[in-house]
C-alpha cells in the first residue's frame, strides 16, 4: 500500500488550516565556518523552531540532486521517483505558459542552417528581442490547420517554447534535434504507434517554419526537444481533501501548484505581496504554499551575503504568518543551493513544523546544524505532506 | 525507479576520485563502558571525523545481521535483498576458487556411509590435511568427461568446494544433503527444466566418487550444497561509468569485487600492502576499495585488546590515504561483530565521508556514538554509493 492510497483512505476534510512556506535553495554549507542561515539574524524563524518540532529533509534519496520539479512534488506528497515531469512542460511553466489538458509543449531553439546542416544549434544566441520578434512573425505566419493551433513563446537568448492544442495529440515523440552542430536537420520520430499523426503535424510544423524563416541568415530553422503532455497527477483535493492555494510570483511555481490542482493566487512581484495575497484569502483555503525565491537566486550566484540578507528579509514576515494562527504552520526548503556549488545540490533542508501537538525537541535555532539534532531526525521531503495532515487533524487512525 | 535506474541515467565519469575504507567488522558495543573504537588512539580517524561529514550505516534494515556478502553489495549500492548470492558462491569466493560465466559452483562435505545410510555427515571433522589428500586423490581419479570438467578445493575439515566447468549448466538444483544423519543417501533434484541434464551430471559424479572413495572406512561419501552459477550483477562501470580497483588481501573480498567487475590489485598479506598497492595504481582508476580484516577476526574472537590495537594500526595508515588527496574520503565498515557477540550483528556501522562540499557537522571523533550526531544521522549503507557519487560531482541533478 502506498502513501496515496493511505492518503486517499485516512484523510478528513477539517476546518484547520495549514501553511506551508517555502524558502527555495535554503540548504547550504559553511563558509568561514558558519551557512548562510547560521549567520543571519533570524528571532523569528528561531523562535519557530524552539517551540516546534525540527528535523532535516532529503528531497528525493540522500545524494541525488533535485531540480525544482521533483523537490517540490515531494514537498506535496507526490513521489518524484514516479512521477516525472517532462522537460517540455516544465520550461512551458516556468515561461508562464498555461498548459491544458489538449496540449503538447515542447522546448525549442531558433538554429542556424547553413550548406544544409543544422550550422549553430544556438543560433549565436540570438538577442533575446529578435528572439521575441521571430515568435510575433511565426505566429503571424503560420497556416491555420484545422483542429490544431500552434503557438511560440519566446525565451530568454535562442530558446522558446512551443504549444501545439488540439484533440489526440500524443507526447511519445523524438527529440526534433540532431543534438550536434554540422549534422543534416532531424525530424521527430513517434515513439509509439498513436503518436504517428502528432509526428507528422510537428515534422510539418518544423517545415512550414523553415519556409517562413527561410530568407534569414541565421536563425533560419528551428529544433524540438521534450516534448510533453499536461501530467495526469492525481489532485491535492482528491489525495487530500484539501483546498489548496498558492502564493507564488515566479511562473515555474505558479505552474507546478496548477499541475496539483491548486488555486494560484493573484500576486505581486514584491515579498511583501505573497503575505498580502495570504491573508485577504486566508478564509477561503485549508491549505497555503508561500513561495519565497531570492535565496535560492543568492545561491546560484554564490553570494553568501545576499544568501543572509534574503534570509533575514524573510525572517522578518514570519508574524504575519503566525499572527494568521494556523494549525499548522512548516517553514523549509525545496532543495540546498549552496553558495559554494552555485547550483542546487543534494544536501539535506532545515524543517520546522509549528502545531498543538508538535513536540518541541532540542533545536533552539532554525539552522542546518540545530534541526540535525530535531526530534524529525532525517527523513524524505515526501514524509512531509502527511506530517502536515497529522498535526493538521487532519488524517485518522490506520487500522483498529 | 529504483536506484540502479537513477544511476545509470544520471552518473556522469569525471577525473575525480573516491576511495573507500571499509574497516571489517567495526561497529561494536561498550565494554567496560567504552567500545574499541572509543578505547583505540585514533588521532587520524578523529581528525577526518571532524572535517568531514557523519552518520551511522544500517547494513541491510535495523535487526538484521548480515553476511559479508550483503553488507558489501549494499556498500556498493547494490540493493542486498535483490541480489542475493549463493551459498556457493560465496563459499568459493571465501576459499579463493575463481569461478567465471561457465562454472557451477557448490559446497562439499566428505560423510562416512555405513549399513547402506549417512551415517556421520561431516565423517567424523577429519583433520584438513586427510582432506587435502582426498582432494588430490578424487581430482586425479575423475575420468575425463567429454564437455565437462570438475575440481574439488579442500577446505577446514570435511568441507570443501566443488567446481563444474562447461557449457549448458544450470544452477536451479536441490540440495544433496540428507540433512541428517543415519538417512540414505540424497541426489540433487532438478528445480527448473533446463536443469535436468545439469542434475544428471552432478549424480552421476556423487555416485562416481562414491566409488572412489568406496576402500574407506569414513569419508567415503560426499553431500553437496547450495549449487550457485555465476551471479549476473551489473558491474559498477555499467551503473556508475566507475573504473574501480579493489585493495583487499583476502580471497572473499576479492572475489567480491571481481563479481562487481572491479580490478583486483595485487596485494601482499600486510596491511601496509593494502595502502603501497593503492598508492601504486592510483593513476589507473577512479574508485577504490580497500578493505581491511583484522577488526572483524578480533570481534569474532571477543578480543576487545586485538580489536582495538588493529584499529590502531589501521588508524596509522590514513595519513596516506589523505596524501592522496582523492576527492572523496569514506571510512566505514560492512558490519558490527561486537566483541560481546563473538559474531557479526545487526548494531549499525560508524561513518564518515571527507569532501570539499563535505558539511562538517558536530561528530569530533570517530566512534559510534560521536558518529550517531552526524548529520548524516541513521541510514541504509545503500545510500553510501549515492552520496560518495554526489560529493565526488559524479551525479547530474534529478529533473529539471
Amino acid at each position: 500500500m502506498e502513501w496515496e492510497d493511505l492518503a486517499k483512505e485516512l484523510t478528513v476534510s477539517t476546518a484547520s488550516k495549514i501553511v506551508l512556506l517555502v524558502i527555495d535553495g535554503l540548504g547550504d554549507l559553511p563558509v568561514d565556518g558558519k551557512t548562510p542561515l547560521e549567520k543571519a539574524k533570524t528571532p523569528n524563524l528561531d523562535c519557530l523552531a524552539r517551540k516546534g518540532v525540527c528535523g532535516l529533509t532529503d528531497p528525493v534519496l540522500p545524494g541525488i540532486t533535485p531540480g525544482s520539479g521533483p523537490s517540490h512534488l515531494a514537498l506535496f506528497g507526490y513521489d518524484p521517483l514516479r512521477y516525472q515531469l517532462g522537460r517540455g512542460i516544465l520550461e512551458a511553466l516556468g515561461s508562464g505558459v498555461e498548459v491544458g489538458q489538449d496540449d503538447l509543449v515542447a522546448r525549442g531553439n531558433y538554429a542556424t542552417l547553413k550548406n544544409g546542416l543544422v550550422w549553430d544549434r544556438r543560433a549565436g544566441r540570438i538577442p533575446t528581442s529578435e528572439n521575441e520578434m521571430l515568435c510575433r512573425q511565426v505566429n503571424q505566419a503560420l497556416k491555420p490547420k484545422p483542429g490544431l493551433s500552434i503557438t511560440l513563446y519566446p525565451g530568454k537568448e535562442h530558446r522558446f517554447v512551443v504549444k501545439f492544442s488540439g484533440p489526440g495529440l500524443e507526447d511519445a515523440l523524438s527529440d526534433a534535434d540532431p543534438q550536434k552542430d554540422q549534422k543534416p536537420r532531424a525530424y521527430t520520430q513517434p515513439l509509439a504507434a498513436g503518436a504517428a499523426k502528432t509526428a507528422e503535424a510537428v515534422n510539418a510544423f518544423l517545415d512550414e517554419v523553415t519556409e517562413i524563416l527561410s530568407g534569414r541568415e541565421t536563425a533560419n530553422t528551428v529544433l524540438l526537444r521534450g516534448f510533453s503532455k499536461f501530467p495526469s497527477l492525481p489532485s491535492m483535493s482528491e489525495l487530500y481533501k484539501l483546498k489548496p492555494a498558492a502564493c507564488a510570483n515566479y511562473p515555474m511555481y505558479k505552474g507546478l501548484a496548477r499541475l496539483l490542482g491548486m488555486d494560484v493566487l493573484d500576486v505581486g512581484a514584491e515579498t511583501a505581496d505573497l503575505f498580502s495575497a495570504l491573508e485577504a484569502h486566508y478564509g477561503e483555503h485549508d491549505f497555503f504554499y508561500v513561495h519565497y525565491k531570492k535565496t535560492d537566486a543568492a545561491g546560484e550566484d554564490g553570494n553568501a551575503q545576499a544568501k543572509t540578507r534574503a534570509i533575514e528579509e524573510v525572517d522578518a514576515f514570519i508574524p504575519r504568518l503566525e499572527a494568521l494562527a494556523p494549525d499548522v504552520l512548516v517553514v523549509t526548503s525545496d532543495h540546498s543551493t549552496p553558495c559554494l556549488l552555485k547550483s542546487h545540490s543534494w544536501h539535506p533542508n532545515p524543517f520546522v513544523l509549528v502545531a498543538r501537538a508538535a513536540f518541541p525537541d532540542d533545536a533552539d535555532r532554525f539552522s542546518e546544524r540545530a534541526c540535525s539534532r530535531g526530534f524529525l531526525g532525517r527523513f524524505p521531503s515526501l514524509q512531509a505532506m502527511p506530517l502536515m495532515l497529522a498535526h493538521a487533524g487532519k488524517l485518522k487512525k490506520f487500522g483498529a
